[in-house]
């Protein structure tokens, strides 16, 4: 496969630079990430996302972006938004699919399309205080991609492996990560 | 504190009555959540909600949320959307955030406003693969939050810290979660 024609819109040799670069710079390579969040009614909130931390200073996207969640009708809400485990969904099926457009690239191998469909199971009768044996949380998730790539069935899976090898959200949801919550 | 002139917005007695129901009807309380990614170029996809599955049957959103998602500029990517990692502060603040109006309700407190700063550290060292000792995720997570009502600061920490034991998306974070990734 000729690397040169493949073009997945991923500039790896940008990436790969910053590799290098942060290899001499441990600090630089220390990110924070935040959200501001606003309760607006029942469960109702909206959530802003611009400004984070990173290679030794402040940074901020193009433009803010935010999101309304809530809870669905069937949970006696007004379903103004999505559910906040579906953001959980959102983040991983994203931060997969990216990694995935990242690999191809790195590997040469020319994407055409990238679908992936989540499902995660969940048992309410944890939230509802019903059964202390039941989680809050998800039981299980499931990613399942359909891709169409210039790439055998080997390749593809190899991608998707590395994808996840690589994945913030993965490790984040799969292991345990310290969360500390305080009232000012 | 009169509870019948408390109003935050939460059908706290539809959530009562649908747990004494969920009780003698335990595959009901069994739900699930989804979503649907397809990668538009680079780091750049755009996901949608809007079906899940719960009380025995089909559900969906009034609507169908979509979000995109990418990385900033800072990783030679354009910026189009949130990235992945801090879709998963938008699930923890909004779950977190939820769980506190539905708690003030319950116990009879007013909310005047709830306001959550979360910050989550990363060390990009991590997804860049410079050292495998260092995780791909979060070290760590940290959720302030700011609260007005009628309440003592013990009473708010108190519905701070029911409304974090009750939490989903705090359970996914904070406890693993088994994920399955495959190609069709």
């Amino acid at each position: 496969m000729a690397q040169s024609s493949v073009n997945n819109g991923v500039n790896v040799e940008a990436l790969l630079a910053a590799r290098e670069a942060l290899k001499g710079a441990p600090e630089a390579a220390k990110f924070t990430w935040r959200a501001s969040c606003k309760w607006q009614n029942g469960t109702h909130s909206n959530t802003a996302v611009q400004g984070f931390h990173g290679l030794g200073q402040e940074q901020k996207h193009k433009t803010e972006f935010t999101f309304e969640a809530d809870h669905p009708e069937v949970f006696a809400s007004e379903d103004h938004g999505a559910t906040p485990v579906e953001y959980v969904l959102v983040g991983l099926a994203s931060c997969l699919t990216a990694g995935v457009a990242s690999v191809a690239q790195n590997r040469g191998i020319q994407l055409r399309s990238v679908e992936a469909k989540l499902e995660g199971s969940m048992d309410i009768q944890g939230i509802l205080g019903i059964d202390s044996d039941v989680r809050n949380g998800y039981n299980d998730i499931k990613v399942t991609f359909h891709i169409d790539a210039d790439a055998s069935k080997k390749e593809i899976e190899a991608i998707v492996a590395q994808s996840q090898k690589r994945s913030a959200v993965y490790d984040v949801v799969a292991n345990p990560t310290n969360i500390t919550v305080e009232v000012a």
